[in-house]
């Protein structure tokens, strides 16, 4: 029976869940794969906290024991960050070994260059528990649908924001109570800005979008913009008209070129991301021949994760077995792919407008819109103390990002209406 | 560039699906498979239609035309049926050729001599088009779960039934009715025994708990029970206690043992399961590491079915270019796996009781449920003319299956209790 050994470095939470997972299930999994699959080094810095979890022998405090041990080959990154974690992973790389990391902060800045450099070579760069968690998204986009043309990922992927929006629907909390409340129940860091932000769920579609296009998407062009000004009144207005708030992260091919954008939407009630709460993630996707399908699980968590990365391992031990020269499905990192810009994007909108309570606000509003030539479907004001600002919710009809915002601009520099008006996008059912 | 040349048998809807797939997106297919890939002889006896389809020099009449073809390493089998179906696929493995069907019923009937044949002659027996349809189930299960056990596979697998149970509920029709409505909309056969009577979702969960516990599961062991006596007043009592009547194919882990059924269960409304609607199919699974999970999507069609095919397609090019010596994850079809029983497995229980109005029902129905064993959680009961039978509803706590028929089956004996009363089981949120 063949012997695949494995170097693991990080030993925080997720690269203890791989541990774990090697522990309890590591026979199972080597009587599955026909091979002998053993961690035979593990580096962590934190020494002394690591001997409670991996015995002594396989500890070393320096990741290049690792990379330097001829037997392992294959590499488990599990650091995180984009400096040491940079380092890691291109010295396993040169040193001719396999490497599975969950690092999408990573990957969405350096992937190009990573990726490239893991193709000359001739070594796997694997990622399934970058995105969606214990979800096996990224095997599924790259191997299951190989027979389609992959025309839309629509994408909740970032577990804390819809923790968050969750929690300010069902209990009607603002965002800084709802973000509050998700930090002590371990759903959101002490700093959550790239989680909040949309930052992190930009770097997972950045991923995404880039292995169902099959070409490399500059994560610097994603749009982005987060959750942190989604109102409790939005959410309860949203509710009425049939629709619930939730982060999308967006990849669709318009016009031959993919558009990939992060932003809050309004998802219609009957649309499969409607019901997707808490923590959990969830992609959904439209092909030309699967037609529309839906993939929810754990999206965060040192269990769900170890999963995803025991699925690499999995299929770099098939390859490794079998003498291939070079497992997994080609990508080339290499073809940068263009953006159709966001500005031409046509959406349903539903806008919020901040404004004083006196006359000419509705024509102002109404004013911009139609200079704008965006077509209203529906107006609700709450109006609950004159002397308060009061909102104005504006449903429209399909129009393009561009003219929203050039709209929502002239508004906004008009007297009376507030500067932190905005609008959302409502995804299509 | 290497070339692939696959033969394809059978070209009825799933197999023009997959013809059509190849012509239109083939270019790219082989383009991400880095090889040539051409479907480059077809089989089907009915010429005259073929010829519409396919050009006249791919055509022949008789399959034996493909076996005997030495340039083709891959069969697509898209005959169905259990009688030729069983002669192609056989015949392609002895002829050393991979093979690809989406025939559950002759894998459920067969897959254990069949698997067993493929893995002496070294080839593989791929099949993601016969579980699910266009969800890449099989894969996920073999590949991506491969560092997880498997504790619950849950599936809504026939979309026949869900059909027709979507229709029954959204708009009160009778099972008749809605069977006929189904009809004509295309999602059931004029001959739907199969599908209302559980087999075809037998036929699935046999092979997805086969894969997914890594032994054989006997088809004929699988207890089935279909839809055909499910009642609008049943699922509109169930709609208002919380739940949607569900045709469920389930495979679970009890005391080490697979327990594998099919039947007709209340599913609360928060249940993934729940909410999917008409003619979709969904898998949901329960694994130690990943945790819960959700794939859904279209479970029939021809084009949904060809995204499966391609995909099996793209895993055997795969291993061919790269000289494996053999692709896929190893399967044992040898090891036969022992069934729990199906009366010992547990669950809340929903009765139906139908009986005649008068005194003596209730302590009858009671007093079986009470012998038994079995805790009433309420009682309701339906009333509508004293002349006819009325409907006795009762939720019951967890009680096995064996003590819950055996209630059922001392109450209908009672005078003024129709036989016609059943159960349904209530899944765990």
């Amino acid at each position: 029976m063949e012997r695949v050994e494995v170097g693991l470095v990080g030993l925080g939470t997720v690269g203890s869940g791989f541990f774990e997972l090697m522990s309890q299930n590591g026979n199972h999994f080597a009587s599955k794969m026909g091979s002998s699959v053993e961690i035979v080094r593990v580096a962590e810095i934190d020494t002394v906290r690591a001997q409670k979890i991996v015995p002594k022998e396989l500890l070393v405090d320096d990741y290049r024991r690792v990379i330097e041990d001829d037997e392992i080959r294959v590499v488990v990154e599990m650091v995180g960050g984009t400096t040491v974690a940079y380092d890691i992973i291109r010295a396993a790389i040169e040193a001719g070994k396999h490497v599975i990391t969950a690092n999408k902060a990573l990957l969405a800045l350096k992937g190009a260059e990573l990726f490239a450099l893991a193709r000359n070579k001739q070594v796997e760069l694997k990622f399934e528990a970058a995105v969606g968690g214990g979800i096996p998204i990224i095997k599924v986009v790259r191997e299951s649908l190989v027979g389609n043309r992959i025309d839309k990922v629509m994408g909740i992927l970032n577990g804390t924001s819809n923790y968050i929006l969750t929690q300010m629907s069902e209990k009607q909390l603002p965002f800084e109570e709802a973000l509050k409340q998700a930090q002590t129940a371990g759903f959101a860091e002490a700093d959550p800005s790239l989680d909040v932000g949309g930052g992190d769920a930009a770097h997972k579609i950045c991923l995404l979008a880039s292995f169902a296009f099959g070409g490399w998407v500059d994560y610097r062009r994603i749009l982005c913009e987060g959750i942190t000004s989604v109102t409790p009144g939005e959410i309860e207005f949203a509710a009425s008209a049939g629709f619930a708030i939730k982060l999308i992260a967006s990849a669709m091919r318009v016009d031959g070129k993919p558009s990939v954008t992060v932003f809050p939407a309004l998802v219609p009630d009957r649309h499969p991301l409607a019901s997707v709460r808490n923590e959990v993630n969830a992609v959904y996707l439209e092909c030309d021949f699967l037609g529309p399908a839906l993939f929810l699980g754990r999206g965060a968590g040192a269990k769900a994760t170890a999963s995803s990365v025991a699925s690499d391992l999995g299929d770099l031990v098939q390859s490794l077995v079998l003498h291939a020269r070079r497992g997994g499905y080609p990508f080339d990192p290499s073809r940068e792919l263009d953006l159709h810009p966001d500005q031409e994007m046509e959406y349903r909108l539903f806008f919020h407008f901040i404004t004083e309570n006196r006359p000419g606000i509705w024509a102002a509003v109404t004013g911009c819109l139609a200079e704008n030539g965006i077509n209203i479907e529906s107006v609700h004001q709450k109006w609950e103390d004159r002397s308060k600002p009061s909102d104005l919710y504006v449903l429209v009809d399909e129009a393009k990002v561009g003219q929203a915002s050039k709209a929502l601009r002239e508004a906004s520099a008009e007297s009376g209406i507030s500067t932190q008006s905005r609008f959302y996008r409502i995804l299509p059912l």
